[in-house]
This record gives structure tokens, C-alpha cells and sequence, in this order.
């Protein structure tokens, strides 16, 4: 893929029958605190945000993979463009759709901000993830800081002046965070010293602000061994005067960057925190020992943000296969598969491509219409805060429920969709003239970082599943369960809703499997050797349901479209008849297995896996 | 990953267990024409090929695939150490182990050969194709070829001394052959003047041997339009006199290489013939119009090849994450989980890692157990031939019926395992510094050359059952039916032999669907729609036959074992128990989804799938 060739596509009618038509973007639209957004505002939002990742975004994903970064006197060089692109994206104001109007933002509701992240992230994933984290850092500081450091830092991350980090993990302390080793200790002034080594950074370093401020998990002298004696610190990279002025360097050496199978273009760093034992971190909020729920205030957020990244590459994938498939002639018609000198058909005649694409768009469609629905709860719950506390409290457990799905399920199908991406070209997707490749790459990532799949998992069954007495997921099956039962006689989708019926029930049944386990300590191995089969069987309910859900709204107010927008509608229909017959049933089948307990993969000694 | 680490892991006990006590090598060693052959002397060979895997192309294999080939004055050079490897590759005979004596062969089983090629392959599957492709022209030609052409080509590119290519692709013509461009046309002197492009061809060009001889699919002018056209060339790509001394060079130019995804040490190339009008070209056997099923010869093995990547990819990622797993610390002891202060367990211990290893211990020891009975059946098809027709033909017919199930299965799981390799490593096994993304980035191809899958699918249900009158299939089926005859009430495996059993009997309804749909027009389009699904039915089968096959003989062989082998055995029943628990119920749920006749991905229209 040569520099410079814009390779982003979606088709925005899709999005905006999510936005507008499924989750009725009207019922926030134009209420407080988003009274002055409407459905104009918002079309012209995602119509621009579209021009600007195909001509601005996308022409530099080839480019910035294939260059990569590089570390120069000790600092990343991000690739050629990057940096105008930042100050392109900032000022354009594609990262405050969603910020309050306390930080400069334009205080839009999140279901129009994770379609406007989809965009960006869809044209250009390596670079996202800079003002992706950047934004992630000023939402924590302006969510837990104290006066002052809300005011110093968080517009200044939210504008592009600085950019900004969250500083996990370490060589020792990946998904088990706690065993962190930074340490952090009290100066006179009231300031931190901190010292330790932190990896895998991503954004830890790069030359697109004037400054990176790094949030950094350390442990406070004396403090208790695992998360709970954790604080979080503002760590700049160069240290500020109040007045946001830069005062000269922080002891932070960045110690080196990885080199990775995909989003090359994203740095990823190992930074050095006081190695000169002069590296100064301010106490964020001015609390010790909270750092860990503070940083999964962060958290949550950079969850959804991966969510967003799957989604955005699996539909970027499917609608370049979808056009290399119109395009590309192989073979005779099916009807004609035996005479060579039939004219050669486009690819998408094919039965097998066919197949592809529509699993492709179903899960698409599927996944987004989850992603959406979960902005919808928290916009409504941000609409009723102080008004409803009931309503407020279901809709921020559904946001709590389905955040592990996103995020998990989001990640999972985009590498094996990206994949079947590359299956569709064939051999021309395997080479690096077209993005499908670099998609699969990028992709992998997704499953691991921000937690992994399985950590998802059990947050799902271990946490989520049981909060508020378990009144999320009950809430969230009664929803599922008025859908079925409003539609169980459909002359459509009848037959469909049985099957989403018959999958509802698998989840009941092995989630009252996992509830029984819990309660037998002889059991209890079988949650996390079941946690991740369950989270896909709640998330192929999820977007089972949703793709049901979106077909029946496309059947009544299509009924008299006709071209263009009678085909759309038509594709919601095969979407959801797809999903119904070839996924459903897997998740009845699912809940027979959980239901076996097979205990095989703990039952096996160490030794027998082999000799290496 | 630097250069030089030796990243290449077996564990040659379960690859002796596959040859010796699951598949009889001595059924087959020491008989004619094996009778050179006995069990040490290939445990002497299997050694020999791990030693000179691991020591001398394992080290290349990052290196090379960092580095890539390039292209100076016309022609390829290949990564640096390759060409030390090539010499050393045929001074120690690991490619002719297999080879006929009559060509300077070895003269051994098949059985043997795979698992040799399985080594080379999982330590440098990019270098491994150069030989591959050599190996493979030689044994079409020693096939097909006149007397002179047999006696001047083969051993030279059996010995290293030239290299061979098959060139079928050209741009507009990948998956149908049969619109292929290139032209023949007779010269006076009997060689064929051959004009056109070839694309996609592996190892094309290259510096390891002082010749490339390609087998080139062309059209003789006035030639019937289809593959039914089509005659094989001989082209060197430099011109030698019939005692194989070099003429100089044929008119045969490099294009280009491609810029791929993985396999980045493979040339892939360009290929122009004639484009000087001067390109000579010799018709193989001497026989017009029957370059596909001269092809098809090679197409057969090639399928074989790929399967065996597919295999000795994903068992390298298998026993690399394996040994990570072993030796990474990270969180504590499942039974400790929530003390902070516990030692740091080993990720093994953790559930979902030994989940994730024992699905990837199991899908490799069933692929390489199919591997090893389709090469057994291939060794009894020659050591019967003209003694026992009917048994010959019996072997023939499962060698047949197997091919795109080791081809198709192997290669899916390969990548999907890969990328499973890579979550065990979590965010270690992105960077390059570890080899599974490479595997996961090389194995990824494997699914779409050599046909592709749906063409390997298409190859089952279209050809392969069918084939005299439907006896392989059946008699697949009788060999599977006799062993749950005879282990139904096994003690140990009883429960999972009814799993089996349920398997059997969903593949046998498949089945019977995919003939009812043959013969009624209305529902042809459910056979393409439904092939992989079909075959991947199929290979489950086998795949769950074959590991409860090999737990019944090693819990019968190791009752008595101690210690290191003791574990061993064990780890054979935890295989055949995981996948009978986990994988086999698919087979059943797939055989109902089939029966649903879901015909949505045809049914869509062009227009339904999205505005691109």
C-alpha cells in the first residue's frame, strides 16, 4: 500500500440508522445536559469527522506501519505526518464531542462521541491511541484531581497541548498490577519522589505535544503489599509551572521502544522513572492508597476505547472486502461454473465470499449496535443523575454489564473477522497493497491489553454479573425477555426470536451453573476455566438480540423505501436471519458444554503437557 | 528477536509415540520398497532433523523474516545465512529421505518424511518453501516427464543443485486456472516459444542454486478455452544443454517480489515469460492439453506440504508458549488468589492459560496424528501395489479423501493456534522479541495458497466423496464405526466414544444432506454454501477419532510406565479428553445447523450488503 492512498470506508447510513433510528438518539438529543445537540448537529459531526479520517487519517495507517517510530537522543520520532495530523484533530474538535463544556468541550452525548472515535480509529488505529490516551489521562484528573490539577492539566490534554499516559504495568506486574514495585516517597514540599521501570507504555514518548503528563501507579513507602497500597501520580514528562508553563525536564528516561507485530506507529515504551532519583509526581487528588479505583476510572473508559478499536478495523475490513469484492472478477457465475468462456464474475457471485461478507456485516452491525446501546445508558444515566435515581441506577448498571462484552467480544471478532477479511481477497490480501493485513496485525493486540479477554471474563462473571445482587443482569435479561416476548409471533423474525429464546435460556442455565460453583469450593475452578466461554455466550445473546431488535425496527420504517434505501433496510434483515441461524444456536450448545464441567485442562499434571 | 536465537521446540517423544506406537512404523519398515528402513533408523533421522532444525535454520528464521529478500540487478537475494543453510540442507540429505533411490533418494517411508518436513517447516517455513517448491517440480517431472527430462531435471532438483517453481497464477487468473493467458507456440526444433505472466510464484527467483526450473501452465495456440487447454512447460530460467552444463540465460525476467504479511523470506514473485519473444519452453511427457492433471500431480503433494506448515507452525507456537508458561511468574497460586503476598505463580497455574494450552496440545497432536495416517495410508498404497489391488486401492482412496482435510484444518487451526500462542503470552507475545507472532503473521497464507480452503472444501464434497462410488468416504466411515464398536464400554473413554459416536452420525446426516442437495437443482447453492462447514465436520472426526485412537493405546502400552513417561501417556488422555469434551459436540450442533438450509448469504442482494 503506497503512502498517501486513502483505504477508510464505512457507510455512514449505516451509522446513522444505529444512532438515529435503533437507539433513537432524539430521546437525548436536545434535553440537559446535551440541550444543544440535535440530529442535524450530529450528522454534520459524523459527515465531517468521516472526511477527515479518509483524506487526513487514513492516507498515513500504510505509511506510519510501515515506517514505524524510532528513537532519536533518546525521544520518539512518531512517522511523517503524524504531527500535522495531530493539530489537524485538535483543531477540529474530533476529541471533545463528548467533553464538558468545563474542559472546552462541546458536552455531545457518548452515543455520538464512540461513533466519532470508531471513525478515527477505523482510518488509523497506531495514531488514535496518542490523543486516545491523552484523553483517557484528562478524564481521570478531571474526574479525581484536586482543583489545582484540574485546572493545569486536563484542558491542556483535552486540546493537544500536552499529551498524556496511563503507567501500569511492569516488567513484573502485568495482569497482576499489584505486584507493582514503583515506589514513591514523600519529598518536603509535598511533592513524590518516584522511582521504578514501567513498560509497555503505549504513547509513553512521542514528539506530537509539547509535553506528556504520565499517571503513574506507585506504591508509597510503608503502604500494604497488592492494589490496595497503590496511589496513582501525575508525573510530567517536563515539569510545569502552575501557570502551565514548562520548567525544564522530570527525571523520565525513556528506556527504549517495541517492536511489534502491528500498530507499529503507536510507541510503545519503556520509560525509567527516577533514574537520578530526582523524578517529581504530584499525588492526584491528594488521597494515598486509592490509586487502583482511580486508575479504573480510567479504566473502564480505555475498555470501551478497545471496544471501539475492534469495531473499527472489523468494519473498515468488511467494507474493503466488500468493494474489492464488486470489483474483482474470478471465475464463472454459479450457474454457469462448468464454460470457460462464460464472462468472469465479480467475486461477491460467489457463494463461499458471500458467506464471508454477510458474517462479516452481521457481526458488524451486531457489535456496534452494542457499543451504541451501551453510550445510550450512559448518556440517559448522565440525563437522570439527581432526577431518577432508579432509572439513573439501571442504566449505569447496564453500562457496568456490558462493558466487559464490548470490549472482549469487540476484540476477539475483529482479528478473526480482519482475518476472514484477508480470506476474501485471497492471495492480493496477504500482500501490503491492500489494508487487510495490516488490519489482522493491529487487531491482535486488542484482546490483550487494557486486561486481557479472560480478566473481561471474570470481571463478568466474578463482579458484574453479581452487582447489585445481581439485579444488571436480571435487568438485562428482562430486556432481552419483553423483545422475545413482543415479537415471538413475528411473521419475519418469528422463527429468529425462538432461536434468541433458546439462547436466552442457555445463558440462564450457566449462569445459574457459575452461581452454584461459587458456592462449592470444589467447583470454583470451573469459573475461570468457564468464564470465557460464558462472555461470549452473554455477547453473542447481546448482539443476537440487537441484530433482531435492528431488523424489526427496519422492516416498519422501511416498508415503503425503495433503491438505495429499501436495500439498506433489506441488509438489516439478512444480518439478523444470518446471526439467528449460524451463532444463536451455538450458544444453546455453549451451555450444554459448561454444563459437562469438564475440569480437563487443571485435571492434567504439569508434566504431561510435554517436554521442552 | 535478534538474529541467531534458536527459537525451534518439539517435543520428539510425542512425535515417536505418533510414529512407532500409534501408526506402526513397523508395519511398513523393513518391507519392501521400505526395506532399507527400520525404527532406528528413523529415530536416527528424526534426531539428526531436530538437531539441524533448531541449530541451523531456526536461527534464521527471525532474522530472515526481519531482513526479507530484495531484488538487486533483476534478481532476488535472499536473507542473509540462507544460502550456508541450503548447502548444508542437501549435504545432509533431509530432502530425500522420501525420494526414490532411482532418483538419488533415500528410498524411505512417507511416515517418515512428513514428520521430517514438519521440522523444517515449524523452524523456518519461509526457507523451507525454496526446497518444498524444488522437491515438488522434481517429483511432477519424474512423474510425467519424457525419459530425457526425467534423467536431465530430476536429481539436479532433488540435490540442491537447481531450484523448481510451479507457475499456475497469473492476475486473472488465481482460484480459476483455467482463464490462465499464457501462450505456447511450437518452434521448428519441437520446444514451445511461451509468452505471458505469472504471478504469486514462490521462490520465482532466488540465489540459493545456480538454476530455477519452472513448470509453467500455457495455452498451445488454438487450444480449447478452460483448464481442459492447458499444457505444462519446463522453462529454466537459465537454458542447459541436455548433460545439464548451463546455456545462458532463457528470457525469463523478474517482475517484482510482493511486500507480504509473513513468509517474508520467500520470495513471492513476478514472473514475465517472452517478453523478448524468446522464452523456451519444453512440453512435459511430450504431451499437448494435459498440464492440469500433470498439475494436479504436484497439487496433491503441495496440499500435503501445507498441511504439514500448518502443523509445524502451530506445534512450535505450542510448545514455545508452553515453555513461557512454564517459566513466566505472574499473579498468585489459583488457591491463593487474593493474597497479595503469596510467591508469584508460574502462568501455568493459572486456569485459562493451561485451558488455552491444552486446546493448542490437542489440536496439534490430532492434526499430526492425521498427517501421519494419511502418509501411512500412501506408504501401504505402494508397498501393496500389484500385490493386494483391492487394499491398495482402499489406501489410495483414504490418501485421496484426506488430502484437503490435513490442507484445510491443518492451516485453520494453525493461524487460529498461532494467535492463541500469542494471548499465553499476553502482550510479550506481540512484540517481536518472542516468535509467535511471526508464526502467527507466516501461517496466515496457509489457508489461501495451494487452493484454497473453499476450494479444498469444494474438493471434498464435490470430488472426494463421490469418488468410486463413494467407497473412501464410506470406508472412512467404517473405520471410524469399528472403533467405537470396539471401545463403546472402555472404561476410560466409554463416554467420550458415545461422543464420537453422536459426531459420526452428524457427519453422516451432513452428508446425506449434501447428496440430496446434489440432485435438486433448487438447492445446489446449499453444497458451496455449506462445503466448509462440511469439511470442517469431517476433520473434527478424524481429528477426535484419532486422539481417543491414540488414548486407548497409551493407556494400554504405558500401564506400567514411571515418571517421565508416565506423565507422558497421561498427557495422550487429557488430549482425546479435552477435544471429545470441547470439540466433538460441535460436529453434532454443526450437522443441525446444516439441516436448517440456511440460504441467507445468497438470498441478500448485491445492494443489501452496504454502499461502498
Amino acid at each position: 500500500m503506497s503512502a498517501g492512498i486513502n483505504t477508510y470506508k464505512i457507510d455512514l447510513r449505516e451509522v446513522f440508522f444505529t444512532l438515529f433510528e435503533q437507539f433513537g438518539f432524539g430521546q437525548v438529543a436536545g434535553q440537559a445536559p446535551f440541550d444543544a445537540w440535535g440530529s442535524e448537529e450530529a450528522k454534520a459531526v459524523l459527515n465531517e469527522t468521516y472526511r477527515f479520517s479518509k483524506d487526513v487519517l487514513g492516507p498515513l495507517n500504510a505509511s506510519g506501519d510501515r515506517e514505524g517510530c524510532r528513537v532519536e537522543n533518546g525521544s520518539v520520532i512518531t512517522p511523517k505526518g503524524f504531527k500535522e495530523a495531530w493539530t489537524k484533530l485538535y483543531e477540529q474538535g474530533f476529541k471533545t464531542v463528548g467533553v464538558s463544556p468545563d474542559h472546552g468541550g462541546q458536552g455531545g452525548p457518548m452515543m455520538l462521541q464512540v461513533l466519532v472515535e470508531e471513525m478515527l480509529s477505523g482510518a488509523n488505529s497506531a495514531f488514535n491511541m496518542y490523543p486516545g490516551l491523552a484523553f483517557g489521562a484528562a478524564e481521570l484528573t478531571a474526574e479525581c484531581g484536586t482543583p489545582e490539577q484540574k485546572k493545569l492539566y486536563v484542558e491542556r490534554m483535552l486540546n493537544g497541548t500536552w499529551g498524556g499516559t496511563m503507567c501500569l504495568t511492569e516488567p513484573q506486574a502485568g495482569s497482576d498490577v499489584g505486584a507493582a514495585k514503583t515506589t514513591a516517597r514523600k519529598n518536603a514540599d509535598g511533592t513524590y519522589n518516584i522511582r521504578g521501570t514501567k513498560i509497555f507504555i503505549s504513547g509513553g514518548d512521542h514528539d506530537l505535544a509539547e509535553n506528556v503528563i504520565h499517571l503513574v501507579l506507585a506504591r508509597i513507602e510503608g503502604a500494604v503489599p497488592g492494589t490496595k497500597g497503590l496511589s496513582l501520580f501525575i508525573v510530567p514528562k517536563i515539569r510545569v509551572k502552575p501557570d502551565g508553563s514548562l520548567l525544564g525536564p522530570n527525571d523520565v528516561t525513556l528506556g527504549s521502544i517495541e517492536h511489534k507485530m502491528g500498530i507499529r506507529a503507536s510507541a510503545t515504551c519503556v520509560l525509567n522513572f527516577g533514574e537520578n532519583d530526582a523524578c517529581v509526581g504530584e499525588l492526584v487528588g491528594g488521597i494515598e492508597n486509592v490509586g487502583m479505583s482511580q486508575m479504573f476510572k480510567m479504566m473502564n473508559g480505555a475498555r470501551i476505547a478497545v471496544g471501539i478499536q475492534g469495531l473499527a478495523l472489523a468494519s473498515a475490513a468488511y467494507f474493503n472486502a466488500l468493494e474489492y469484492a464488486k470489483d474483482r472478477k474470478q471465475g464463472a457465475p454459479m450457474n454457469k461454473w462448468k464454460d470457460p468462456t462464460a464472462p468472469r464474475a465479480a467475486i461477491i457471485e460467489h457463494a463461499d465470499v458471500r458467506r464471508m461478507l454477510l458474517e462479516m456485516k452481521a457481526h458488524v452491525e451486531g457489535i456496534r449496535a452494542l457499543l451504541v446501546k451501551l453510550a445510550m445508558h450512559t448518556d440517559k444515566a448522565h440525563m437522570l443523575a439527581g432526577k431518577d435515581d432508579e432509572q439513573a441506577a439501571y442504566h449505569r448498571g447496564q453500562v457496568e454489564l456490558l462493558t466487559p462484552l464490548v470490549k472482549s467480544y469487540g476484540s476477539d471478532q475483529s482479528f478473526r473477522l480482519c482475518a476472514q477479511a484477508i480470506q476474501v481477497y485471497g492471495g492480493a490480501g496477504y500482500c501490503q497493497d491492500y489494508p487487510v493485513e495490516q488490519y489482522t496485525r493491529d487487531s491482535k493486540i486488542f484482546s490483550i491489553y487494557e486486561g486481557t479477554n479472560h480478566i473481561q471474563a471474570m470481571d463478568l462473571v466474578g463482579r458484574k454479573m453479581g452487582q447489585a445482587g445481581g439485579a444488571h443482569f436480571q435487568q438485562f435479561m428482562a430486556d432481552v425477555g419483553a423483545f422475545i416476548d413482543a415479537h415471538r409471533e413475528h411473521k419475519t423474525y418469528g422463527e429468529a426470536v425462538k432461536q434468541l429464546a433458546a439462547a436466552q435460556e442457555g445463558v440462564m442455565a450457566s449462569a445459574m451453573a457459575v452461581l452454584g460453583w461459587s458456592q462449592e469450593p470444589a467447583k470454583m475452578t470451573l469459573i475461570p476455566l468457564s468464564a470465557n466461554r460464558f462472555l461470549n455466550m452473554m455477547s453473542e445473546l447481546a448482539v443476537g438480540w440487537l441484530l433482531l431488535d435492528a431488523a424489526v425496527i427496519a422492516e416498519r420504517v422501511g416498508a415503503s423505501a425503495t433503491g438505495d434505501e429499501k436495500a439498506f433496510y433489506e441488509g438489516k434483515k439478512w444480518s439478523a436471519l444470518w446471526y439467528a441461524r449460524n451463532v444463536l444456536p451455538n450458544v444453546e450448545q455453549a451451555a450444554r458444554m459448561m454444563a459437562t464441567e469438564d475440569t480437563s485442562s487443571v485435571d492434567i499434571s504439569l508434566e504431561a503437557f510435554g517436554a521442552v
